[in-house]
């Protein structure tokens, strides 16, 4: 299949991400492409392409003009404060405070970013452009009959909802991948989100909508990021009832039970007879994920690609997260290899 | 006039504060009430009293139960989940995510905190809970016929809502002590907030309410914390409406244009013809305090003294912020010695 790349990514390097009760070093950085693209070439997994030029509607499809604007120019505004570092939160307007204080950065960026893990550095808005570039790209390989395409991209972006960004991610390449599809004439397009942590982001950009069918097998909120979404009890809203499907896991569970839980996902995705499949490939599901904590092991993404290529669909793979940089490379191979050989 | 005062607050002595960017050493530390507490008994200004006994009601007066009960019991439930440091939040529940959820403590946090400036420590309750019992005793002084009293609270309150602390503060002392005089018989509280930094806790507490009038002269929110409130268009909903007064100034703003504000707030508190006076007073108006941006210079103290003096009415006096810690003692003792001396 068609891996879609680019190096643009390693223009987002940020240094620091907010941890409870603390600031660590990031989790998030370009080494995490670098060795899955490495590990592709290695396997003769390809071939590799270079995204289109970046279209800027296909970022307005799932984003408004007002985020997508303040992504854009907040790392100028912020040198424009002569504050040192890049720019990260440091207030939220909670509860009754008024968001989106037009005059005030700080004010907007509290309201445009849920947490602390995304800062904006000097690259950050062209490396996310580019990121979409390639998940369209991608995209547009299926459309024009690949079975399936492998969007190499980085920032992610599951957790980036249509006004906000965070949890690592700026732009939602797989939303954007999603509504590209449906404007290129899909009907019904399914996304299913495997990342460790739930693709918050992606829900809440189509809730509301039947024409994307959303799932996700996930830590369980209760106790992982993003904590405020992934419950079994959203189902979706208004025209969007009965087309959101949240399957949260506990700590500690493996293979078996994972897989138990696509397979849901996938017989729902059947029933709903998408006209093609959106995954948002993420890799943290992995036993030595230093931030995610379920057991499975490299052999098992083998079978986790066989699973996605059993729906029988035109597939846009949309990379995600993973954090056991050393393993990520062999885990996304295999996934890659196991849809090809299914 | 008599200096509430207490040891307990050494209990609270956090390391570190989220700041823009990055994390920092925190500003709102020990030291600061120390030489306040100093700085008085070498000026001989007192007596120096110690606080009655801690009343559960007097804080529910204002706070929701959850909230205080998340107060009380995080760091324990902290300790539980074996991350080091103190909780500070790192998520968010931006825009249409679920707060509070009940069964994640990560989500409670940062449902009930609104920055990453009021780490709960071991002592946090503790010291927040005999801060309101400094509040409490310096009001009951004043409701037994004293003319004035201070209250030398640490941590400070004003930023604190009635669900929600941040910004240093957890418990809101000067909102104890005005629901404290109505529930004495007070009819009206003027409640006049003179810290650097807009008094949101405050606001937020009284914005429906006519019976007490909220005014506050402080930094720009569109430049500073905190950002989301304080802007002249608050003025006070339902029945509340026209009883809360936002003046905010310019960084830079000298003296006399702070005289001014500060003035026309007094002018408003006469015409409301309250029955008693509560003063956020924070010292961060100085000229050098490290993260405030008024000019007004340690002999203008005097005056700060005489022109709340000059509303002739019963008043309680309660600490807030100010940073320049070498200046804060004299500074403090200057607006004691101008009010004492009107």
């Amino acid at each position: 299949m068609k891996i879609v790349t680019s190096n643009h990514h390693f223009k987002h390097a940020p240094d620091i991400e907010l941890i409870p009760g603390n600031v660590g070093a990031i989790f998030e950085k370009p080494e995490r492409a670098k060795i899955v693209h490495d590990n592709l070439l290695a396997a003769k997994i390809g071939p590799m392409i270079e995204p289109a030029p970046f279209e800027e509607q296909s970022v307005l499809a799932v984003h408004t003009a007002a985020y997508y604007q303040f992504l854009c120019g907040a790392h100028d505004e912020w040198r424009k404060l002569q504050i040192d570092n890049n720019p990260l939160p440091c207030v939220w307007p909670l509860h009754r405070m008024r968001p989106n204080k037009p005059d005030s950065f700080i004010a907007r960026l509290g309201s445009f970013f849920f947490d602390g893990t995304a800062p904006i550095t000097g690259g950050t808005a062209e490396a996310a452009k580019v990121a979409s570039s390639i998940a369209t790209t991608a995209t547009d390989a299926v459309t024009a009959g690949d079975n399936a395409a492998f969007a190499l991209c980085r920032p992610p972006g599951h957790h980036a909802g249509a006004d906000y960004g965070g949890g690592y991610c700026f732009l939602n390449n797989a939303a954007i991948a999603a509504q590209r599809l449906l404007d290129s004439g899909a009907s019904k397009v399914a996304l299913l989100d495997v990342d460790y942590h739930h693709g918050n982001g992606t829900q809440d950009i189509f809730y509301s909508r039947p024409d994307v069918f959303f799932a996700s097998v996930h830590g369980d909120p209760v106790d992982e990021f993003p904590y405020y979404t992934g419950y079994a009890d959203e189902t979706g809203s208004h025209k969007g009832e009965g087309f959101n499907l949240n399957i949260p896991l506990a700590k500690g569970s493996n293979f078996e039970q994972w897989q138990s839980a696509v397979l849901h996902c996938t017989k729902r995705i059947t029933d709903y007879k998408a006209d093609a499949l959106v995954v948002s490939l993420g890799l943290d599901t992995f036993k030595d994920d230093p931030i995610s904590f379920f057991t499975l092991e490299t052999g098992d993404y083998l079978k986790v690609g066989q699973l996605l290529a059993s729906l029988k669909l035109p597939t846009v793979l949309v990379f995600e997260g993973g954090y056991a940089v050393d393993d990520l490379g062999k885990n996304t191979a295999n996934v890659l290899l196991g849809f090809e050989n299914n």
